[in-house]
């Protein structure tokens, strides 16, 4: 007995325990994802015109990613490689699909609700969908045991009249559209935030659950409650009905954090927050001053802000700043609910958070949408390969901006970096979608006059 | 017994243990500080023309700091915070001293080798001390046991002759000015580096001892033995010279840390490496991407490469991200030598290398030189107040190479900040020298066109 113990002593003192293993009921896991926020668009991130109170305060109370990192800059492939854990392009995911269309998560995906439904978790889908408009792309398909929301990437925040044909648009019980709107929400923001309240209260004393709690704010249309926009003040503006989006966003995943809390289970409920791509340029989003918005290759497309408050692995106040990445995600909840992660792209995370391993997470990450592709290297050279153009080099921990190419002083670097790129495209299947001549061509077209952030229209000089 | 384990178990789950109790030897401490060379000219800070394999082998052994701070832009009183642990300025220290002048540490300094002394360390200052002139301010009364080395901030690296009369540029072992360069040594930096090797082999059997190695390297004068320049090969220039030198600092190191590994006490001697201020505009060296050289308030000429190796606390391959200063350096040492360390500006960084604190050391950081003071706040917020102009406001996260002016937006902010700075100011003596009107008014159009960095020059559109 006490040799045992004394083994157990000195194993324990080389490494920190993570909670979580046999003897822990599992966790309870909420992934909540925003839509088209600016990087700078919250109050923990720094931002001077929107004000966030309960973001704030569930980011006090535990980690903010100070360089996390989507896998796309758009939305849907973005949540195909969130939900799957796997660079979405394994599976030739790699463009956003238009509504009603074929495209979408195929029958046979792996996501992370078929493990967790493996793992005896119930599994919950909220909100925006935007993953596949065919029967076996829907939630209930893909490893959900609920879905409550809609399929299309986007929706009105009214009630959509009853005579209103609109059913990717309408909101949906599993997989029927409910027949009247107006008598059952007010405002679609809210009502998400109550919906995802009302199933934590019923899930919680039952066993473990996992939410995917998906809301469409603050991506357009541009709709705000004449409440919230008294509330926030100032003239009639884009920005504006903006801020009152953002206000209605934290409003509701406040509401979702005190229902977690008022449920018991808050120590033992993981809370992960997190923007689905860079602030867009039609919603008066502000990315602040990273270069690049929605759809471009720099910070400002693909860096977001990210929040996670998980009770024994996080600490109240904590900053954590390596690169991580939404494949992160599915790998870190999953590898605590001891699930195979072995396929998983993503890193699990818990070793790096609770300080046991004090290296990065990630050697390489990486990003392509048709003709623009790029490799970022621990966190700071990130290479830039545009068809039919130069390599391009930032060096991100000195130039976050990405202003000075360094492409031709690195040429040794160019040519490593290049080598993984390619090494990594090697294992991706071609794009399912999108990638019409015409697409390709608009994608160069465009790269030339790459958009920038709002922030440098103002302030640059 | 079975009782106490246990007990011992529930504590140790819910901290890591940090090494250097009363139960192991006080660990032996090496502060080694290179001279003026540029953020970004060693191999582990990603140089593209700069070799310094000794240098990068110690970094992959250890922790790499990405945003370390010295106290000031200068040489002289950037190592007065150093030496002390203590923000310069409490003691009046805030300008470089003129050689040989009446300017330096006041004899009642209490510097962390009179600390070490009274632990008991044996205490040994080596290469440069630029801490003052007068009797009372060298070393020997400054709380080291031995002095090997020069009073002055530079000197050259051949051996003077013996008849030149250049007192506080000539090697002195403790007090006494050494008879016969030639015939001691042949380059003045790799001289430092036999010294400090001898030193390690003779003080490691005999218990705990503190060195502070200060190399000239690569401040002017910019020479370099012929090996040197042949190995690093290109045409003659400035910047080949400085890359020899490099070269030779590397090598020097080198030895240094070897002498450590044969003496059989690795495990227990920590390695702290660090540069004393940005690059200088005058020695070829590059800091580069960020904004000014040194001299500056921006982060080129603060912001320093800084490595540490401590085994046991550090792990091979850690970086560490969060804003850290050389206060931090007396601070952590001697925290782990159970020194009384309530006085001291710095904090102890034990317990966030090791993951216990995952918080941040510091909310504040602070600088003034004269009519320029600034501020940082969480490693983020950058406030810049210079005499007889508008603040300045910058966010170091998102914008490293403050380009972007902040101030006009964030009202609020400049006011907490202008605050913190100003009772940071009010607990700090007025400037002892250097605060001549002309210097005061020089200072002041300085920054109208301050130095920006040579990358810049080469880069930037």
């Amino acid at each position: 007995m006490i040799e045992w113990l004394l083994l157990t002593l000195v194993s324990m003192s080389t490494q920190i325990p993570i909670p979580t293993d046999s003897h822990t009921p599992p966790p309870n896991i909420i992934f909540i994802v925003s839509d088209d926020a600016g990087y700078s668009d919250f109050g923990f991130q720094g931002s001077d015109d929107v004000e966030t109170p309960n973001l704030d305060a569930l980011c006090a109370s535990g980690v903010r990613f100070e360089q996390a990192y989507v896998t796309a800059s758009v939305c849907s492939p973005s949540r195909a490689g969130l939900i799957t854990g796997r660079y979405q392009q394994r599976i030739g995911y790699e463009h956003n699909i238009p509504v009603g269309g074929p495209h979408g998560l195929p029958g046979d995906t792996i996501t992370i609700a078929d493990r967790l439904q493996q793992a005896k978790y119930t599994t919950s889908a909220i909100g925006k969908w935007h993953l596949g408009y065919k029967p076996e792309m829907r939630p209930l398909e893909q490893g959900f045991d609920r879905f409550h929301g809609l399929l299309a990437g986007s929706r009105h925040y009214k009630p959509y009249d009853n005579d209103t044909k609109r059913g990717n648009y309408r909101v949906r019980v599993d997989d029927e559209v409910i027949a009247d709107e107006p008598a059952t929400f007010a405002w679609f923001t809210d009502y998400l935030g109550e919906v995802a309240s009302e199933q934590i209260r019923e899930l919680a004393p039952s066993g473990p659950y996992f939410m995917y709690l998906c809301f469409t704010a603050p991506h357009t249309p541009m709709q705000a409650s004449p409440e919230d926009l008294a509330a926030v003040g100032g003239v009639p503006s884009k920005r504006k009905t903006y801020r009152a989006m953002q206000r209605a966003l934290d409003r509701a995943i406040g509401e979702v954090v005190s229902a977690v809390d008022a449920s018991g289970e808050a120590d033992n409920t993981i809370i992960w927050f997190v923007n689905d791509n860079g602030g867009a340029t039609n919603n008066g989003s502000d990315n602040g001053l990273l270069r690049g918005m929605k759809g471009s290759k720099f910070e400002g497309g693909v860096r977001v802000p990210m929040l996670l408050r998980w009770p024994g692995v996080t600490q109240p106040g904590q900053f954590y700043l390596p690169a991580v990445s939404t494949l992160d995600m599915a790998a870190t909840v999953l590898a605590a609910t001891n699930a195979n992660v072995s396929d998983i792209d993503g890193v699990d995370l818990r070793p790096f958070l609770v300080g046991e391993d004090r290296s990065t997470p990630h050697e390489f990450l990486y990003w392509r949408r048709g003709p623009v592709a790029s490799v970022l290297q621990n966190g700071r050279w990130k290479l830039i390969r545009v068809e039919d153009d130069q390599y391009m080099l930032f060096d991100i921990r000195d130039d976050v901006n990405e202003r000075i190419d360094l492409a031709p002083l690195y040429a040794a670097r160019v040519a490593r970096m290049q080598k993984a790129l390619e090494a990594w495209e090697s294992q991706m299947q071609p794009p399912g979608s999108a990638s019409g001549e015409r697409w390709r061509s608009n994608q160069i077209k465009k790269h030339q006059a790459d958009v920038d952030s709002r922030a440098k229209e103002r302030a640059l000089p």
